[in-house]
């Protein structure tokens, strides 16, 4: 990190667009927030001062001012993109349009600026495979609202350069931010992949009729999703064996793959992956103090179910 | 709900016996607790008072004595199941000692006491299928731990008779917990099918290069989890969209399917589905009040991060 103030410039004022704004302004970065369309701008600006109240109001925002002084809109390119170390696009998922966006960023942006793109759905190789600085071109995805959720993934098209991954990632991590770096292109990428799995086995269940819709959203909120909040499917499947990762998965191992291949999930997985994964949880929840963090474990379920049982109870 | 209080039988003092044991002495059922082996009750004997401990701690129970007193352990399965209504089974998954397990509870309990398995794996009706009572044996199967987690799936075999579904559906109703009612066997069921499908996509992803597992786990606590831990995935998606779920699913529809083909969900889902899933997350999140609702989102997102990183301060 220098100690300068980092410059960002966020192209398109739409729901995750003035998000970032607000998610890089949060980190500390002076951000412009570009947009054609002046109304979408006017609408923005007030978004984000709704917003900033919020996170100040919630404890999460020592200063709201500053935070609204670090953002600045424009209706010019030039201007917005001027000075940036970074520049995030988050304009509509039409290929044509991210198209012609990419080509006017690239032809304005001098060389040495990352450009990121929000495409949670296509894949950026398929709209910078032509430009001359298509180098520094690369997917920075997050989870929407980003100025809240802390995951963005980066992933690398086939002819990004190192560095631009490398300089993306330590400034979304010098911002506050949770990185995760995705080794090459896939349809979807990382999040919105283990998103849809669920989604669409969800959408089986109801359209067969094995359950209604308020079902699935209740397996998630009274269950699975109380754990994914703060342990991940890897660090949750540990903490359900007493020997952890390797017993929970090798344990019933036919009735694991048979499950996993009900599922639609046909990826051929070996003993060798599932000992990878288990070292890689050693490391921070070794299996010789597993009672202890069951018992954390279940006291943060706790205690977060008491904070949203206290969230209803004011609302 | 009679003003009686529920008798119940817990068979297995495993983590998910135990457990079980908690969450309906929690809900107000007199429990008792059964299991083959001395020790396991001994050992059960101590991780509840260590459960009631942690639940008194943190604000989650009134009074720890009087639960404590609610739980009677036994080596005795004629005086276990004495008097109760409803007989929870929480032996291994295994075929054999399941069948052994059914044969000595449907043997030994009146007719119209229900038989819960807490299997996850197994269907119940493997097991079940030759016992004159089967009518009233069904799933009742938690998610770990239960006496925090409050979904409950409920499924009858081919066999069990409609009674037997009510009357489990409301005790668990009338123990606080959540019962999602699953209409008919299937591999997994809704909870282990949603859990399985994520857990696939997510093995698949650091098989084959895409990332780490430390990735994996990041994407889902610092992103999706943070969300489902208080929306479901159909209530997610309705806010992700300012017109709710219908376009949020039917903007890029073509897209949507490309996806979730590719992680294996391969649901033939039509338009009558998507707009019977808009109606039901029409009722309690009108799109009408979209942007309130989007701002609750927020604000529990904020909340609850707030208390994680206080827990993280903490330990």
């Amino acid at each position: 990190m220098t100690s300068r103030t980092p410059r960002i410039a966020c192209i398109g004022a739409g729901n995750i667009g003035r998000s970032w704004a607000v998610a890089f302004a949060r980190g500390g970065a002076a951000v412009r927030l570009f947009d054609t369309v002046p109304a979408a701008l006017e609408r923005a600006r007030s978004a984000i001062e709704a917003t900033a109240t919020d996170l100040e109001q919630m404890g999460r925002l020592p200063d709201k001012q500053a935070l609204l002084d670090r953002i600045q809109v424009s209706t010019s390119l030039s201007e917005a993109i001027e000075g940036a170390c970074h520049i995030q696009e988050s304009v509509i998922d039409d290929l044509e349009v991210k198209r012609r966006v990419f080509r006017d960023l690239d032809a304005a942006a001098p060389d040495t600026v990352t450009i990121g793109s929000s495409s949670g759905e296509l894949p950026v190789s398929k709209f910078t495979d032509e430009l001359p600085g298509r180098g520094r071109c690369l997917l920075v995805h997050p989870v929407n609202p980003p100025h809240i959720l802390r995951a963005v993934e980066i992933c690398p098209t086939p002819w990004t350069d190192p560095w631009a991954v490398e300089s993306s990632t330590r400034l979304v991590e010098s911002l506050g931010m949770v990185p995760l770096k995705v080794s090459r292109e896939i349809n979807g990428y990382v999040i919105n992949r283990l998103q849809y799995a669920l989604i669409g086995e969800a959408l089986h269940l109801v359209g067969a009729g094995y359950c209604e819709p308020a079902d699935i959203d209740a397996a998630l909120k009274h269950g699975l999703g109380l754990r994914w909040a703060f342990l991940g499917p890897f660090e949750t499947s540990h903490l359900n064996a007493s020997q952890g990762y390797l017993q929970y998965m090798l344990t019933d191992e036919e009735g694991a793959r048979r499950l996993m291949t009900d599922v639609g999930a046909r990826y051929p997985w070996n003993h060798a992956l599932i000992e990878k994964i288990h070292r890689y949880l050693e490391a921070s929840l070794p299996v010789s103090a597993m009672p202890a963090h069951q018992r954390e474990r279940d006291r943060t379920l706790m205690s977060l179910m008491q904070r949203l049982q206290e969230r209803k109870g004011e609302s």
